[in-house]
């Protein structure tokens, strides 16, 4: 029997599909909202993707996704340009933009060492980072990569391997969330939360 | 502060975000990905979108999306073509194509009858499915609607107000799912396979 789903449809249910988070049901969920969708949105997504590859480049100094190489916040002169945070990929850049604690600048790895995959240092934007903290005269380094066993190797590679000369390295607190629920907090969270303890008007001065 | 995002990935992700079952977070982590992925799979993605439209048709016969009008299952002389099922939309044709169980035509009503967001009657396909069951010679209908009020309400308008002849109206039956737990389903549908509750041994001459 030929299948019933015109050929049209299901070209667009597997590019879907390709996608990360999106399984058979809800890419041919997205296929059909398509097809009754007005045309403009239809079109607005096309153009949209078509146009994504097209305009965005590669910032050459920090690597984030940029209009323009140099990105806005290389070229901004507002913020601290010796004060480097590293980031796993730009996705964590824009958290931590978000976030609105941090006005430095950053340097984007796009991964982390991950020897199991085959990822080693070289793979990834290391070598430029060294090469960065010796040119641009940066004061500190603050590793910002994924509370993972890949993220901690890689800080632990940045502090310990790569050549930085004097700069000092650091990395984010690991402690509770903001309205973490001890009863509710795992082990190994909770055991770093004590280890990193600080007195509490210390704490207060950190406007915590 | 300049927003850090280039324009083309906030548009993508915009549009992303329009789509159903789409959140933010994951409408970014989609453009994201999309920014790293092998240009051919961003081609790919952005063609299969715009050629959706250009290449699909609607069956004038029985509403179902096709690559030429009328569809293939309507121009299939090996189907049953006096067995007619009515389904609200495309999705659910496809579900019941899939299961292998139906071998005659269908008629797609585009929605159902839900008075309270303003769509009575002649908003569906309605006045078409009746004019079909008179010119066709249709032996029965089968109405395949969802399990929901607005699914029952159009059951219930199509075998009682349309004018259908004397053409008899069935639905599908209601009762546990396959491997379904009696622990776990709910009140009405066990209500429900309690009264329509069949003898052992027709259960068995209907291959269950």
């Amino acid at each position: 029997m030929p299948d019933p789903v015109p050929r049209p449809i299901t070209r667009l249910i597997e590019e879907f599909g390709r996608l990360p988070t999106i399984g058979p049901k809800t890419a041919q969920r997205l296929a059909f909202f398509l097809l009754r969708a007005p045309s403009s949105q239809v079109a607005a997504l096309g153009s949209a993707v078509n146009d994504l590859r097209e305009h965005v480049v590669t910032c050459s100094r920090c690597g984030n996704f940029a209009d323009h190489d140099p990105c806005i916040i290389c070229c901004d002169s507002a913020r601290d340009q010796q004060l480097l945070c590293v980031v796993e990929d730009p996705l964590d850049l824009l958290a931590i933009e978000r976030s609105g604690g941090f006005n430095g600048i950053y340097h984007v790895l796009h991964g982390v060492v991950a020897p199991l995959d085959g990822i080693g240092p070289d793979e990834l934007e290391l070598p430029a980072l060294a090469e960065r903290v010796r040119c641009e005269s940066i004061r500190e380094v603050i590793v910002a990569t994924n509370a993972s066993i890949e993220g901690d190797a890689t800080a632990s590679y940045i502090s310990t391997t790569l050549d930085l000369g004097s700069v000092p390295v650091t990395r984010l607190a690991r402690g509770l969330a903001r309205g973490g629920d001890i009863e509710y907090v795992d082990a190994a969270t909770i055991a770093m939360a004590l280890e990193g303890r600080s007195r509490v008007s210390d704490s207060r001065s950190n406007g915590a």
